[in-house]
């Protein structure tokens, strides 16, 4: 019950309700400028930026089609330190502290490149744009097993992203992203090495049953995500060092509507962290000292079993939302409205959000 | 066909001919004493020592069901971390220079243990036997995805085998068994990252399809075990730092003869071997710089689709070998002879070679 | 409300408890006879029986160790079937109606056996067997991806299963163990499948993160579990033709008191089975058709988020068990007052429950 | 070396030449019809025609977004029925005797739809469109484990795929694309099963590490490919009913020229082919027999190890082909000739070849 009580506490301070705001206009037009002021006005605060070189953008002079950061030709590779110093640029207009480096660098065939000499080009762009992070600034890696490339990625597990950051320095830090793991693996313990380490940039939430499916957080497997948030309470309660980890929804919405996707995942987050604050943890401690497991197993699990639906609607109602986001927002006809005032575009409605 | 030629010339010298011998005595009969200076005089080496805290031997005071090295309980910590010691002590009388530690330590359910704190246990443990490392000698730390804990493993990957080999200090390394890794991982990637942190110890060679399955090497997925040599043979020619793996091959035979399978085992190592020293690296070095794909995994899998088979019986019989080990070993009824002059005994046929 | 209410009725009248009983006695000594009376007078009813064609018995004639059922030779077919058709005796004495089979049979070589071939043997001596089913039998038909074969098993999939079930007959059908499959399989549209065919025997219950794990059930992934149990309150209600799956707990208890794990397994599987329920099935029949995504997913989940522990105690309280079973039996001391009565004895602690 | 021959024979007369041609017009124009008659002129075949009911034409009535042969709303499902049927009048205009089928039809989120509704109404669609095959057409089922949906894909497995196929009549057969199924499995099995219920439909050829990765043929795993191959030869060999595969391509090449991508793979194809001819299969079933695993295993992969490169081009050029095909095509300069003629298009370098 203390414990309910101060979950509730805990999530009833949430940051600012976020509104969305899109900024139109040609480069150069001042976007970057305008929206930091816009930011610093409406209490928004602006997380990572992300760099992208995984795509040609228009107008580029040379392709990113064999790679970026660790082309073997180094006249692409300095092309992408460049957008990415100019990505950090823009950020600092944002007022944002970090930069995320995600490259769909790899190959298709074995042979196709020698997979350390494209890691010491990695290393070296890296180090170009390590260079150049501002003062309180960090720059956060992040891997992938397998896509766009399917036989090796460049930047492929925790172990080379970890590698990676610590040749760099003290500003680079490992991003997890829960859909860029082999079958199987042990997210939640992956969580707790990289914690161990000092490195544990933050993370991309979602689901996947498959791969890299970019499903809604919690809607597969919610008692991993729980685990993951068991993880980061823990380390939280004991101050683990360096500990500071950015939370980011990285999704892809093809049969929803959006909006509501990321209503209903930003719950589920939470009620994966309302959960890991429910364990007894002196309880959990002594039952794994004594190795009495299924004691510290139903310890473990009673955070996952009770509902704390209510305790989340309450949460939100303290801070100024709504008790039932969905419903709100469905008699709000707000997508109605907004399909009326914008312009049809073609596009993707997944993103980093 | 002037690199069939240097193939030829590589397979040709091996290390002198092995011959099995089994000492039998109770414990402080001098068997270890004798061992080693057996295997000098036979011009045989004996290369890791392994310890075995995975199971309880017959007396021992305190289990290991709750873990060894990485237990709560700092008393069954000390028991292992003494058996360990032990290990290198008898290492020692044999000539020995490295001890491998594989632990089965890990958990079962969800909130058993703290995924943190046994790491810390671990670390602790194989710091006190690190100081007992005799001037010249390495530890190996073998990593395993899972089994026979099915939760979590205290060293469930090369990125925390590596975390662990950097805090214990130079003489740790990582050694691969090529079915210890998740479900699709580029396993000759995660050589690779080793070679370049000076860290690969070596290998447990064997092959799967499932998980640790423990089968003879190359019989699954041959190109598998091609890929990794061409690392190997890539880190030599380049002369990577601290490049000295160490070969075993760790499988389980149940439906063979082992000792038929340990020939051809043996055999599908060195076809792999000679495969990737066919290679034309300066070639595949031009194309991969090119990105001419194509061409660079031509190259590359030349090596592969050459039938080595011919140049490998060659190296055999210059070597003082059979051309075909299986019909001489079939010919010779040696498994007919010993079968009668040893005891039948229970027990596996599964082990460390 | 009206849904809590009608889960607790369905929850609160479960079969009669059950006592576990172990009759000790030589070969003939009539265990099975007087196993049967004793179970009739005890209301305890028996299951389906299974075959052991994976392991040799003691004084065996023929070897295992190349295949039962499948083997290439006939004679050792035969006396697979022979063991089989004595388990359909001994169940028939015990009061059981099916038989369960599942064979270890396979290959761990490519080329160790014709893909094709051991197909017909097996269904061979699975028509033998069948021919033998008294009226009113059924057999059960287990696959297995792999272990204890590791390149095939004859009997992979629940394809190959049905393929079987259907050559056999009408009494012939498809036992779903969770933890047979390949990583990442959707196993609770495999059992929709194997209902929809009129095939699905029943299940052997337990959790799996990497394989056949065999932990218990709802400890890894509780989610999974509740998802299979929708597909069978679904085929429930819409009465489903030849839906009647029987139901077993199939684990390996290292870490925990078998007896303990056996009660929180039992509780788990209620909780899946009572979570189901609560699915209010008209409104997510009617957001599916509507393709509200968002709704049905929401719907589907309320029904899992929901804790049911209060309305599971308060069955077991009505059906005259205990509230708090792990709390109850731990004062009790059964445990303790057992290990005196009984000889200690070496062995599993896994069982088919 | 008889069998090299008999391989050398096989290969030898493969069917004529073919050559690309690409017919553009308007709907209407007379492009089906004209198409039909140049292929009878060049001699050159049309193999199954492909429905398209996974992506939205421009200027389709009802959107696929939710589904399409399995959609909730029936006249969607009469649409994507009705597209079918005008494949099939197509196919019959081009001389064309096969429709091959696969639907993106699936769900993202448990509850989404009814895994079970779902199958009643693609059997429905299917049973419609098998209504108006011609005689002597055969309608191919292509199953795949997930992608574009992530939580179910309505035909998922192969099982899935014989249970519809048998539901629908004797003209409906499974077709196998490699990289469709989970990790680990075991896909020369699954084609040695379909080939028993006389189902197989043939292939969609390509090579994967992590999934539908749809990359070039043996370019991964060429050993699987060579195990398919057995299976093929094995089942012709035993004069299996109805067997008659479709062999097809299915690849993506995003890093070489496409041309020479599907050279090199037809090459690797046939190298299985040749490598699986090459088993001395009465030597081979007399190992299995005798359970003498390892020379059963070591005369299968004979087959494998033995490079049929210079068989292969003696074939290509007793054919009339180029011994070096990708270095005739390179001297050619086709492709900088054709670019020349042809306008730039945006678009994928993917396809069914």
């Amino acid at each position: 019950m203390a414990q309910l009580a101060q979950a509730s506490d805990r999530m009833a301070h949430p940051r600012a309700p976020r509104r969305g705001l899109v900024l139109i206009g040609f480069m150069g037009a001042g976007k970057s400028t305008v929206a930091g002021e816009l930011a610093k006005a409406l209490g928004v605060g602006f997380d990572a930026v992300n760099s992208n070189t995984f795509q040609d953008a228009a107008g580029q002079t040379l392709s990113y089609k064999f790679g970026s950061l660790s082309h073997s030709n180094k006249a692409v590779r300095d092309q992408a330190v460049a957008h990415n110093i100019e990505c950090i640029e823009i950020g600092e207009k944002l007022g944002s502290k970090a930069l995320t480096v995600w490259i769909a660098d790899g190959s298709n065939f074995p042979g196709q490149s020698n997979l350390n000499r494209v890691f010491d080009w990695y290393l070296e762009s890296l180090g170009a744009i390590y260079a150049r992070l501002p003062p309180n600034w960090r720059v956060f890696l992040e891997h992938k097993l397998c896509e766009p490339a399917f036989y090796s990625t460049v930047i492929s597990d925790w172990g080379t992203s970890l590698m990676a950051a610590e040749a760099l320095g003290p500003k680079a830090a490992c991003l997890v992203d829960l859909g860029h793991h082999a079958p199987n693996v042990n997210i939640e313990q992956i969580v707790a090495r990289l914690i161990r380490a000092g490195r544990l940039a933050g993370f991309h939430f979602n689901d996947s049953k498959y791969g890299d499916d970019d499903l809604d957080a919690g809607s597969i497997d919610p008692f991993r995500l729980f685990r993951v948030f068991n993880e980061l309470v823990d380390a939280s309660a004991r101050g683990a060092p360096g500990f500071e980890p950015a939370y980011m929804l990285d999704q892809s919405h093809n049969v929803t509507d959006p909006i509501e996707s990321l209503m209903v995942s930003a719950i589920e987050v939470q009620r994966a962290y309302a959960q890991a604050l429910l364990i007894d943890r002196p309880a959990l401690e002594a039952a794994q000292e004594a190795n009495d497991v299924m004691l510290a197993h139903r310890i473990f699990k009673t955070g996952f079993t009770t509902d704390v639906s209510p305790i989340l609607a309450e949460a939100r109602r303290r801070g100024g939302g709504a008790i039932d986001p969905i419903g709100v927002y469905r008699a709000s006809k707000y997508r109605a409205h907004k399909a009326k005032e914008r312009p049809a575009a073609a596009g993707s409605s997944s993103g980093i959000v």
